[in-house]
């Protein structure tokens, strides 16, 4: 669309911001409206925090988190119990189980999972990095924290076998989670009960 | 929400993310999600646009457009049919005539309507201003595009009583609006038939 009307810098703005998920060309220009009018409560803050967060913000290089330090406040956190990892596909997943607040302990963030169709390789997801962690003797159970898809439990399958040789539990989360859902879209309290009742993975 | 997982800033970024019209909390955490993603392609490009727009936009001392430039883009484009200003509630109207792009006319962006419930007079929303304007000679037709709401249907009433003395004509939108409907949801062809179809005020 061209919006010779607006000018180029609002057109360019309301074709970034139809890019955020969730964000169709129409609510895109009411956002970008909306930016306009709120110049100073708004607009300004929002353009700060996003330079600060590209500023600032990092990977953890030890689980795959987001945050401005590395490794990260979770990984640093001495109050969590270190015998537990649990590996989620994403970080939204973990920002979904830290909204659940059952469990004080340590993520692995894969990245996405074991795709043949994608091409994407254990090795493509830090399974490897995973195995190492799991090697260290103060962790005993690594909770499997991946949607209830066919990628998820494929992915869970294949960590499950590289971690048999190890001396860690292996668990997964109850079968609260619905076939076919994805983690990110529960509430707390499903959340919480999968993982009050994770089981051996088998 | 405390996410302390995520760090404040981005904690901060999603708050205010989630301040945006179309975006709920869950949506906001994506969306933050996908920028940290996209830091180079989208993240840094938003931040940098955000901040010139909000350095370099202004609202037009004229008709009450945004743009860069005061008075606007539309306002000095010698093109347009000086004889005609089509008066609108919202500068997200303006954006949806634009692109029905049927009239090449000037506009008067109103930013809002008479309103007893919220106060809102005829002097709050720029009617003066507009009166002004079609006091000039140039000025022949003035087209009211407000919404098919009652809000709208008000202030197209008291416009044209204000408009009854001068040597203009009024014109409004054909009923090709849906009543209740607002201007910006409509498709284009809808928005080029209402206008073209547009017929004296009483
Ligand atoms: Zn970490
Ligand atoms: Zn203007």
């Amino acid at each position: 669309m061209t919006l010779a009307a607006a000018g180029s810098e609002i057109e360019r703005l309301i074709a970034l911001l139809a890019r955020l998920p969730g964000l169709g060309p129409r609510s895109a220009r009411r956002a970008a409206l909306t930016l306009v009018k709120k110049r100073e409560t708004l607009l300004l803050p929002l353009a700060a925090a996003m330079a600060e967060v590209g500023e600032r913000v990092t990977v953890c290089s030890v689980c795959g988190n987001v945050d401005t330090t590395d490794p990260c406040t979770v990984c640093v956190d001495a109050s969590r119990d270190p015998s537990v990892i649990i590996v989620v596909e994403d970080v939204a997943d973990l920002w979904a189980l830290e909204r659940a607040s059952v469990m004080r302990a340590r993520y692995h963030v894969l990245g996405g999972t074991i795709s043949a169709l994608d091409g994407t390789g254990p090795e493509d997801i830090g399974i490897g990095r995973l195995v190492e962690r799991a090697l260290d003797p103060a962790v005993r159970e690594v909770v499997l924290a991946m949607n209830a898809t066919v990628e998820g439990q494929t992915t869970a399958h294949y960590i499950t076998e590289r971690l048999e040789p190890l001396a860690v539990t292996v668990s997964r989360l109850a079968s609260g989670v619905p076939i076919g859902g994805e983690l990110d879209y529960l509430d707390e309290g499903t959340l919480a009960a999968a993982l009050n009742q994770r089981r051996p993975f088998r």
